[in-house]
C-alpha cells in the first residue's frame, strides 16, 4: 500500500516536471536527464516508471484528460438539472484542457509531428469516454422528460464533436485565442444544441 | 483581357502542379524547379506569379477554400428551403475540403510546423467569410418565420465552430477517418443545431 502510494507520487512528480520542462524547452530539447534532475531522482528511477520520453509525454496528456473525466463525472453526479450539467460539462472539457496547456509556447508544436499518430489514436479513445459521461446525463434528462427522445449516445457524440474544435491542438492554445472567447464560443454552441435537445 | 486570362491559366496550372507534387513528395521535398518542370514553364515564370514556395502553398489552400465559398454562395442563392440550404452548406464546407486533400499522405503533416502561424491566421479569415454566407441564409429563414429570432451572425458562427472539428487539419484527412463517417457526423451535428434553430 505504502509502496504503491510512493510509486504514484514519483510518477506524478515526473509528470509535473514534464509539464514544467515542456513549457521551458519544448519536446525535442527535453531530456530524461533534465527530468531526473528536476525531480531529484536518478535517471534509472525515471525508467522504472516510463520506458521512453514519448511514453512520458503521452502519459502527461493522459493525465490532463483524466482531470477532465474526473470533473465530468463529478458534474454528472451532482444534483443540478441535466441541462445545467451539460453546460458545465462542455465548459469543463474545453477549459480544463485550455488551462492545462496555455503556458506552453509554440515550441510545443513540434510534438505533433513526432507523436501525431499516437496522439490521434488516443484522442479517439478520450472522446469516446467523454461521450459516455455525456450520454448518462442525457438519458437522465430524457427520463425526466426534459430532453427530446432519441439515441442518447448519438446526442452525446454531437456535443463532443461540435465542441472539439475548441480544444487545444498539439498542446497549444495558440489557434484558439483568448480564454474568454473560447468560453463564450463553447457556451454558444452548447446553447443551440440544448435548444435542439429540449425541442420535443 | 486575353493576357489576364493567360495569367489566371498559368497560375492555375502552377497550383494544379502544387497539388500533384504535394501529394507525391510533401511540402519540404517539393521544389520550385519540380513545379516549373511539371507545368512546362521556366523557373522564372513561376516567380512571376508567386514570390516563394510558401506563398504557392498558401495560395493552393486559398483555392480550396475559394471552391468552398463558391459552392456555399451557390447553395445560398438556390431556391431550396433555408433549413435544407444550411444542411447542404454544412456538408459542402466539410466535404469539399475533405475531397481536396484526401489524396495527401502523412508526409504533408510537416507543412504544419513551417507554415502553421500563417495557416492559422488565414483560417480565421476563411471561417469569418463562411459564417457570413451562413448568416444570410439564417436571416432568410428568420424572415420566413422558420427560424428562431436572435443574432443571425452568432447563429452562423455556431454552425461554423461546431463543424470545424470535421475539417482536415494540416491538409490531412488522417485524423478524420472515413469520408462516410465524416459526412454522418456533420449531418448529426447540423441536425441538432437545426432543431435548436427551429425551436421558437
Amino acid at each position: 500500500m505504502r509502496a504503491s502510494v510512493q510509486t504514484k507520487e514519483v510518477r506524478d512528480a515526473i509528470l509535473d516536471a514534464t509539464d514544467l520542462l515542456l513549457s521551458r524547452y519544448g519536446y525535442k530539447k527535453m531530456t530524461i536527464d533534465d527530468l531526473a534532475r528536476e525531480v531529484g531522482i536518478g535517471k534509472g528511477s525515471v525508467y522504472l516508471h516510463f520506458s521512453s520520453k514519448e511514453e512520458i509525454v503521452l502519459s502527461h496528456i493522459d493525465r490532463i484528460v483524466d482531470r477532465v473525466k474526473e470533473d465530468l463525472e463529478k458534474i454528472a453526479a451532482s444534483k443540478a438539472p441535466p441541462e445545467e450539467k451539460l453546460r458545465e460539462m462542455v465548459l469543463s472539457r474545453v477549459l480544463i484542457r485550455f488551462d492545462n496547456v496555455q503556458h506552453y509556447t509554440e515550441s510545443i508544436d513540434e510534438l505533433l509531428s513526432s507523436l501525431r499518430a499516437k496522439v490521434i489514436e488516443r484522442r479517439k479513445q478520450y472522446f469516446r469516454e467523454e461521450a459516455e459521461i455525456f450520454a448518462g446525463v442525457i438519458k437522465e434528462g430524457q427520463k425526466a422528460g426534459e430532453f427530446a427522445k432519441g439515441d442518447a449516445d448519438e446526442f452525446a457524440r454531437i456535443f463532443v464533436t461540435s465542441t472539439n474544435s475548441l480544444l487545444p491542438a498539439g498542446l497549444s492554445t495558440q489557434e484558439l485565442g483568448e480564454r474568454s472567447h473560447v468560453r463564450k464560443k463553447a457556451l454558444a454552441v452548447c446553447g443551440l444544441l440544448l435548444k435542439g435537445l429540449t425541442n420535443k
